[in-house]
């Protein structure tokens, strides 16, 4: 701020009366302020008037299409009109058109890599939604086909998730018992599923995309983190290979019934758990070391289900209590249309389950979208993609899958496999529905601690320990969101703790703008330029002038504030003046450069600010008010009430003219 | 913002290499940026690191000390320390002592000119909480003389008000019908005045007064209008002689039980009523015009009461169906501890009605006490005015008296007719305990439909049309808040107005965080001084550099857009610099001067915006960062990232070296 300019000479020239000063001002300038014609002083503009409408519609504008997301359809002839939307609606014809085979290559191979991570995974996540396994491989047929049709994300890798099912998985059960009425819970779940998919269209129809940019960063990595230890905790039932477990998901219930069921613990099973835990790890361990053998950790999952299968298929370790996966349901997704409950109590727990469900997948498939879309460097329009996954959902929906979204660990499995397009995805979900149409049996001695081990490496990276210490050295605050996140899932549940981290990033903000900033500005040596003196330790505050600084927005809910602060800075200066005898202060100058905006109690405060300052005999001024808040002081009279001459473009202009003021009147 | 200084001598001297400029920071800046001796080009400052505890501390001391309360105690002699202790906490020993018999007089004239105000004025409110008459009488006894010792404001009348009655009438009847369980009913209101005393004084005692902030200017008026038309209309029921009422007060049901039972409709009150509201409406117009005559409107009420009442008791008019306040309970507050309900189901209804009338009597009580403050210059304490309303609040709960706060109206009487101290409510109180006393049987005769004009005539200043336009003139979106507000109490009820007033303000701010305004910025020709191009048309722009300024802190909840506006306005800029073959753009300055904070999030998006920058080989400079920004820049790597040569203590040095570098370049 304190934009300034010493014409000293010009200083010295009209080194006049004041009044003389302030005389005509421009003609092009609404209000003339300060205006004269000495360069040294300048008039503050006021932008414009603009029409209500226009006013309303611009911020329609900004609120809603912020991406200007139609711009490339703007100046072209109707036609190419019409086939440019085409193909803005379905991204498949833009890039469609121009699909090599050279293309196809990096889409296969990644593809069939991310299928092979996905199948394992799939089977273990429908186990954390409480559903049989096939439903997992549902998940990865129908949703990623819908989605490579409509989505313009390319690296994206689409099925179910860790987090998003064990958050549908915990909502559901608080509703409904899975073992009790396995059936009320199914449909509970393709229903929920169906208005996950609603909210998340509806959402990017509204362009109310901005919705899931209040779970901030820091909330997120605390949300991930509380739910992958949750997930891993879970785990222990199936690698320790107890058969009676809680069916809470915090830390002190599970600990509890994983000691109290020791006498449960399988020996068979923990000793399988062990060795294919650690080859995952190792595996990830190299593919980390050496990014180029990603396949290494890739193909890990796979491959310890196939060894562990034939492994107990051979001891028939089963026998001895090693539970394993029985028989899966064979055939691709029934169709699931007739399982909707829109009526009767359910239909509204649908609902909230959906709306939740919704926001969370929404924010894990953004975050992957944007991140390799930056990358890559191509645009994703957020809401067009929030449409994208909201069909996507609503198809799956009505194919027997539950709530499905990008996956962060197999869409960077996808990405460094070389995916070029949406068809690794269509590869993935051949590959998938070749193994439902031939391949379940062969899981049928799958160990359960195989797919544990599986989701506890998958989950590790959600655990983010470097960004968590990195919001703790950036922002405190922040760090207070995040570890509200965390304990919030960890001790009590997974919806609690996305509560909290919500509530925790908007307090934050509320308080912030409560309790805004405010400075004393001084003049920095051998300039005209007027900063912070706890910023600059080395610039000068000038004698009977005291400058501040107001850091926020005026609002109704800090204008009282900010009043009172600005009081008792003067008033603190004033002592001290009065402890070390030197010149009285005659000049406020509010610089109000920050202050992007005001509102009219923030416009009350100004008044009773001007007036309490009258009192104390002290000649209110202020620089470089912007353009919205110069314009509502003009309609509130409020330039009248102080003047205009007291309107300056910078801090170091009001200086000017102040000092030279005292000169004359001394 | 965009502080400069045009040395061009200096400029023309050190034209020489890039590499020269950025050599030797200075010592005793933390990190040397654009670290030259030539004193064109300035360091950006970064303040003094404090501890976390301290920075903390600092924090906690803005939010609930922002008044710095205590000042006055520090450094004082221990003893004395005491004595100012006990003079803060009761004001009363502060002014007491040099209490005059001459301030007295003003006292004693104001006392008994809102004494004769109050007592009909109760009888009628006790009406709109839906208690007999004696209630409304009791609140002007204990309630004033508790404050009269704890308050600090020397202007504020005391006693029950119509806003606060009818919306603590409304939540009580939603629980329990008065007229069918009496004595339930007064339980509730006993408890819940217990509670709205437990929350005023626990919110003062916490320093939570700010949150009172919430509820904005526009709001209010929109708040009170709604609330003064309801009340007016409940009236009707009085000034028509209605016998059965509805008790919604909503505009449509109040109408239709107006209009279908005209039947009822007592033609001997509608005269008497029209009479003396149409006296009333003159005093007041009288006084309005001459405000020394200000005893004209103020006795009206009183005077009106006694002329009603005689007229009654000669013509005998309530046996031709005029309705009468009938026998009035003597004798002081009666102890009302064995009231409260502690327990059962509708312990928890008083706590939430208590908070709500809390909140509600709140906001008006600090209203006023500020005007009245600021009129006579004396400060006052909001977080300790709360305690003593609180505390006043319970003493009265414990002695029969409703919710009572300052009345706006009687305050102003109270001012007008030259009170000096609270002991002008001390006076009052003291005359309202004769009333209770000896002259309740007077009231006897006093016909209902005299109360009905009182409150009419009382209630039709909180009307504001003046304020609702000046708010329309100044603010859409306020103007939103207080057109919601007072739909809601309008066509709803009193608390749904409140409800979605608050919402509509919090609402706005959020909204106004998420989509902040940014801008382009141009050099004000003669001058090296950059400022918005849409407020100043005649700035002109530098080829080959983009300035953009955000206006607002840099929050998750706006990060995303922000990055994405940058990366708009650039390519807007392109656009047009292809079409009109102009200098291509090469370097993007950011004028972060009102960016007075950033979140880890919004550290993220500024990466991104540097990485999609670089992509388009455009090299990002930021001027002006602010003290906690740059701080936090440091912390997360990100002035390395870009480097500190790019950071500039003002837009004019970044565009000097911007352009210089080009010069050399070429």
């Amino acid at each position: 701020m304190a934009g300034e300019d010493t014409h000293y000479q010009d200083l010295e020239r009209s080194n006049g009366l004041h009044d003389s000063t302030f005389s005509n001002g421009h003609a092009h300038s609404p209000v003339a302020v300060n205006g004269e014609d000495t360069p040294f002083v300048h008039k503050v503009g006021i932008p414009p008037r603009t029409t209500i409408l226009r006013g309303f519609e611009d911020t329609l504008k900004e609120t809603f299409f912020p991406d200007d997301s139609l711009r490339q359809l703007k100046n072209e002839p109707r036609r190419l009109k019409l086939l440019l939307a085409l193909k803005y609606i379905f991204p498949i014809f833009e890039w469609g058109s121009k699909y090599k085979l050279k293309t196809f290559q990096g889409d296969l191979v990644s593809g069939l890599t991310i299928a092979s991570l996905c199948i394992p995974q799939d089977i273990a996540y429908a186990e954390l939604a409480n559903l049989p396994p096939v439903y997992g491989l549902y998940c990865s047929f129908v949703p990623p086909l819908v989605y490579s049709f409509l989505g313009s994300s390319r690296d994206i890798a689409i099925g179910p998730v860790a987090v998003v099912s064990i958050l549908l998985g915990t909502l559901l059960r608080n509703e409904v018992d899975p073992k009790e009425d396995a059936e009320l819970y199914l449909k509970l779940a393709i229903t929920s599923t169906f208005f996950t998919g609603v909210f998340q269209a509806g959402l990017g129809l509204l362009r109310l995309g901005f919705i899931i940019d209040f779970l901030s960063h820091a909330a997120i990595v605390g949300f991930m983190a509380g739910a992958a230890v949750t997930i891993g905790l879970q785990q222990l039932k199936g690698f320790f290979g107890i058969t009676n477990f809680t069916t809470k998901t915090d830390f002190i219930s599970v600990m509890r019934s994983v000691w109290r069921n020791t006498d449960q613990w399988n020996w068979h099973t923990i000793v399988i758990g062990l060795f294919f835990l650690s080859y995952l790890l190792i595996a990830k361990y190299i593919s980390k070391k050496k990014p180029r053998l990603f396949l290494v950790a890739a193909t890990a999952p796979l491959i310890s289900v196939m060894l562990a299968t034939a492994f107990v298929k051979v001891t028939r370790a089963d026998k001895h209590g090693v539970q394993v996966v029985k028989s899966i349901h064979k055939g691709i997704n029934p169709s699931s249309v007739n399982l909707f409950l829109f009526s009767g109590p359910y239909a509204a727990k649908a609902v909230e389950i959906g709306l939740v469900t919704a926001l969370v997948a929404l924010t894990e498939a953004i975050a992957i979208g944007r991140t390799f879309a930056a990358l890559k460097d191509y645009h994703l329009d957020g809401n067009k993609e929030l449409i994208a996954l909201g069909i996507m959902n609503i198809a799956g929906s009505c194919s027997s899958c539950f709530v499905s979204t990008g996956s962060f660990s197999r869409s960077a499995v996808n990405f460094a496999a070389g995916c070029n397009t949406a068809v690794s995805n269509i590869v993935m979900s051949t590959a998938v529905m070749v193994t439902l149409l031939a391949l379940t049996p062969l899981f049928y001695y799958t160990p359960d601690c195989i797919l544990s081990v599986i989701i506890i490496s998958a989950v590790i990276n959600l655990v983010d320990l470097r960004a968590a210490h990195l919001i703790w050295k950036i922002d405190k605050g922040d760090f207070l969101a995040c570890l509200g996140a965390f304990l919030g899932v960890f001790f009590v549940s997974v919806e609690i703790g996305l509560l909290i981290a919500v509530s925790i990033s908007v307090a934050k903000i509320l308080l912030h703008i409560t309790r805004p900033h405010t400075a004393i500005l001084g003049k920095i040596p051998g300039t005209n330029v007027y900063r912070n003196l706890q910023q600059y330790p080395d610039a000068a505050t000038i004698p009977g002038i005291i400058i501040i600084r107001i850091d926020a927005a005026i609002y109704f809910s800090n204008s009282n504030y900010i009043r009172d602060r600005i009081l008792r800075w003067v008033d603190d200066e004033e002592e001290k003046i009065v402890a070390s005898k030197g010149v009285p202060l005659r000049y406020t100058i509010l610089e109000m450069s920050p202050v992007m905006s005001i509102d009219t109690t923030g416009i009350h405060a100004l008044e009773d600010l001007q007036n309490a300052l009258t009192k104390k005999n002290l000649q209110l001024a202020l620089a470089n008010p912007n353009g919205g808040v110069i314009e509502k002081l003009e309609r509130a009279k409020f330039i009248e009430i102080i003047g205009e001459e007291w309107f300056f473009l910078t801090v170091g202009e009001a200086v000017q003219v102040c000092s030279r003021l005292d000169r004359t009147n001394c």
